[in-house]
């Protein structure tokens, strides 16, 4: 288990802003799912909020729409095979936390599971817009709380020595572009 | 003049599925602007949809809502310095492209001006949804045209060679990430 430290809610979009490609967990009813999303993104600040597309077609989609709470997780360049995987394969053939030896613990506020070895995790929980949730399989959700590996985030900051762990952000037929390089603009 | 090609829009979304932050450029009424927005994201696939957050409080907002048209442009790691400028001052006090020194041609299919030097260009027409534009500053659009720079997209796919042009991912404080080295998963 890696340490983990809470993230301050005013804060934890920084989580999400450049863009990383997420794992959504969910739980309902003695039934969990993990699946992967490219097309996530923050909403607001204050409190935060996050917009993230679920296809109807998901047995996350059922999960997610019977408990009314999600995870955000935000997987490391090691997990990019799992990414894929997790993503490749509908939960409803396959109980993906065992196929996959995937380890998981508990937050604070939702039952979903958080997955070990990510970088940051994002509790939330649903604002139920029913039309657009029909119509573009797009859900919007407040953030309850927010958590990190203190190795990559910490004080409401990504870390950014060259060794530190670095997100992922999904392309295309198995392919990703790493988290490169943090600058400074104009610099 | 850099070299650009249209993008079939069955491959568009690859232009954003990574994350990157983005220009938003607009026109409506003889005035245009263009700001920055960290927070976009694809929506669909076909016909290609994306969703971008417009803050109520921008000038692009009013042109948006006037003209119900956009572009995303995806600035290269060049274009960093002027992407924090334009998300750091409002087009009301400032005709930014003649502040900052842009060069814009024009696109095919809406007048919003596209931004010379950005790796690639979505061309958006607003599906309206008076709630979620008032409600979350949260907007949908069909993407009618997308155009890349052949040195970074190409063929539907971006260019993973070392010195292919970067895209950024804006985290906060004018700090950014570049877009790092691609790989595929499990290798």
């Amino acid at each position: 288990m890696k340490p983990r430290l809470p993230v301050d809610l005013a804060k934890c979009y920084r989580l999400l802003n450049h863009g990383p490609t997420v794992l959504v967990s969910s739980e309902h009813d003695g039934r969990r799912n993990v699946m992967a999303a490219a097309w996530s993104m923050p909403l607001d600040f204050s409190p935060p909020k996050v917009a993230v597309v679920i296809d109807r077609n998901t047995l996350t989609r059922q999960l997610v729409e019977g408990s009314g709470e999600f995870v955000l997780n935000v997987p490391s360049r090691e997990m990019a095979g799992l990414t894929l995987a997790v993503g490749s394969v509908s939960g409803r053939e396959s109980e993906k936390f065992d196929a996959q030896g995937i380890a998981v613990f508990a937050g604070e506020k939702v039952k979903a599971p958080l997955l070990e070895g990510c970088l940051g995790w994002l509790e939330c929980r649903v604002i139920s817009e029913p039309h657009i949730q029909h119509t573009y399989d797009l859900f919007l959700a407040e953030v309850v709380a927010a958590w990190a590996d203190e190795r990559a985030f910490r004080n409401g900051h990504w870390v950014f020595e060259e060794d530190a762990p670095r997100s992922i952000h999904y392309i295309a037929g198995g392919n990703f572009f790493e988290t490169g390089e943090a600058f400074e603009a104009g610099k």
